[in-house]
């Protein structure tokens, strides 16, 4: 766990109080703390979330992840597995040689692409589906997932590619699907989405821990559900591209396959031995800091895990809720904590340097100004917002006034997308360094 | 208070309940009740919020009003003095009939221009002015004031005139002014507005009512605070003219006008007999919805009245409150209301028809799409929201696969600003009619 960073024109009480609330959300989504409160070990047993597996049981023990936090939770998960670990694969983007070094040489370790997916993706996928060839009932897969794993794990079905898959993927938003539509296509065409690593784990069973970085953690979306059967899709793959009369524009190949694999599946048993747990996302983090908050003596409040939209429009609007907290102590009294999760966008313009949460915190300066002891934070929980080496940013009832003897405009940098510079030259900026961690962002509104 | 029309869809019992709040929220505000909760008469004493006056000391009793919803107020304030009025000036946008029969001939009604000022502004102000000349100690003035008064009262000083105002306004805009700043300078190039109202009543007392049409009801911004002395204005109007390098731009007679008129404020002691009194606002909308809520038996929760914006981002972000409601019950538990209060902003792009309020549920009902027993209710205090004969409209979970089903999109109702088009070909629009009132929108989020 990183050391956090908060900018000093906080008094030293407030300044301890936010901090403890912002490490204990960061704490709470550590991928090796969040592995180690699902898996568990005493002598024989292993534990997952309320399951117990006697591993007397079983022949062999894999260990198969992949995402940004495929190490790190790999090497927790290595460390309860203990000398019972047969071997495994890990996929990630980055390989950080510091997590590296405590793993054991059974476990592979690759890297994919990321964001788009390419051939060492692809080749990365097969040496991971590889090491589950031959599975009996008697072995026993844990699977680790994290955010990025729809890149990092992709093998399309025969006769597709991935260039092929883009297209598609432009046809169907071009012709209005929704986004379950398109995934009720795409899933089909690769053979480990939608539960396609769950398949071929198959006799065996697996179980899997998911960190989750959608908002909501719905988990036949997060890294594109691997080990997820889909519920119920709405639509057959081939329906949706007759509603939307693709048919005849598709490649031939996707066509082909999308009529081969509807057919397998229709055919397919309910056969799986799978099961998947949610050990970390934005409400996880989220519900530390309530409770870190409630510690300091907060008031403190849920308010959503699901903030979505353009960042400035979201920072004003917390402005505002900021306000009706310093005029009237509601939603919540003085000193008040409400926390918000998701994950905003920002719609780029301009030539300046910074991410989301920097923008949701510069959208909030002017709205918050002359605010007393109003304090807002805002974290991208992966500690890395946008290309900078900030996570966010604090804004105070003070911010505007400063910035202006300080000679800086905040319509100019909100117009440059210049966020980072905008609190680099103020001192606005929260550092944690690399999280290694991803459930979205958070932000902290508090009234002192 | 006219009839409030809901949507059919929502089931009985529900939309008893949801009726309920709303209708209280537009009760509260209605401008004849908000004027008899803090103007009454007991025989000889008046009442003006705890103030006490015995009207045996009062000579001339007069009333004075300016706004949209003057005629209203003034119907009650004069039902209110009674026989003891002596006579006096409403100046409003568009005379209402029915409520001008109400009024006796000694009040003189007059049409002011608005959103734009013009002559006809200024002949009512100076109607209006006139009738306060030559008043004594022993004489009481009743203000007054409502939304769009900022319009209707206005007389620039001697040398000026109202282009020359708006060319200043644009020139101080393009220069990087504050608002603050821009109302400073503004406010000493007109006889009325900071304060100038009160002064011209002087000796006599002025008590003033006024319903707030401005977020957070700072009194001085509410019709450009006619008898509102604004406190610290932070920077002298000279100097902010200095600040922006515009002193030699300006139109020479509003510096000489400036000039002067900063002399004779410096000399000006500190002598007016004046109080004001905040009778309805959007808070006040706000607290009765809350109050209707918990007796309809739910959970209720004020967010906000400080929601500003883009309108379909705020939508966006309400829908992920009532996200959070439907997941865990946070921060309302089932049955749940939340109140948001607020003016939020649409920057027209399309040729559609439709209004903010339309537009903040267009813009939420993506994301309430699936919500199980989730409602958004969007309404303009006003009963008009843009140029449409809608007060707002009715989301639900469902409201997006009704769309569907129906062939609306709303990516392309967004795109074309036609919100209202949107929920008149389904079914969503509320309506109200003209309410008389204006405290700004509001939005109720609810968990049945």
């Amino acid at each position: 766990m990183p050391d956090l960073e908060l900018p000093a024109f906080l008094d030293a009480d407030d300044h301890r109080k936010i901090k403890a609330v912002v490490q204990a959300a960061l704490a709470a989504v550590d991928p090796e703390q969040a592995v180690r409160r699902v898996l568990r070990r005493d002598g024989n047993w292993l534990m997952i979330g309320d399951r117990q597996v006697d591993l007397d049981d079983v022949d062999r023990l894999l260990l198969v992840g992949v995402g940004k936090a495929a190490l790190a939770m790999g090497c927790a998960a290595v460390e309860v597995l203990g000398e019972r670990l047969s071997g495994g694969v890990l996929i990630t983007k980055v390989i950080n040689s510091e997590l590296q070094v405590r793993l054991p040489a059974s476990i592979t370790v690759l890297e994919g692409d990321h964001p788009v997916p390419g051939e060492r993706s692809i080749s990365a996928t097969q040496r991971l589906l590889g090491c589950l060839s031959g599975l009996t009932e008697r072995d026993l897969v844990i699977g680790l997932i994290s955010g990025g794993g729809s890149a990092l794990l992709t093998w399309p079905v025969d006769g597709v590619t991935l260039e092929d898959m883009q297209t598609l993927t432009r046809q169907l938003l071009v012709s209005g699907a929704t986004i379950n539509e398109l995934n009720a296509v795409r899933r089909r065409l690769d053979r480990v989405k939608g539960g396609g690593l769950a398949r071929a784990a198959y006799p065996a069973a697996m179980y899997t821990l998911i960190l989750s970085d959608v908002i909501g953690s719905p988990l036949e979306v997060i890294a594109s559900g691997p080990t997820v059967e889909p519920a119920d899709e709405g639509a057959r793959p081939l329906e949706v591209l007759e509603r939307y009369q693709l048919a005849r524009e598709l490649q031939p190949g996707i066509l082909r396959a999308l009529t081969r694999e509807q057919n397998a599946r229709d055919r397919s048993p309910d056969y799986l031995r799978t099961a998947n747990y949610l050990v970390a996302s934005n409400e996880t983090a989220a519900r530390a800091a309530l409770a870190a908050g409630r510690e300091q003596g907060f008031d403190s409040l849920l308010l959503t895990t699901y903030l979505e939209g353009e960042a400035r429009e979201a920072g004003g609007i917390l402005a505002g809720v900021l306000r009706q907290m310093a005029a009237s102590g509601e939603p919540v009294r003085r000193p008040g904590l409400i926390v918000v999760g998701g994950e905003t966008t920002v719609h780029v313009t301009g030539q300046g340097i910074g991410g989301r949460n920097l923008e949701v915190a510069l959208g909030a300066v002017e709205k918050m100004s002359g605010l007393q002891k109003a304090v807002l934070v805002t974290l991208a929980t992966d500690g890395e917002d946008g290309p900078t080496d900030a996570a966010g940013a604090v804004v105070t009832g003070e911010t505007q006034a400063q910035a202006r003897a300080a000679g800086l405009s905040i319509q100019q940098a909100l117009m440059e997308n210049d966020s980072y510079t905008f609190f680099a030259r103020l001192g606005g900026l929260i550092r944690t360094g690399s999280t290694g961690t991803n459930v979205n962002d958070l932000a902290f509104l508090i009234s002192l």
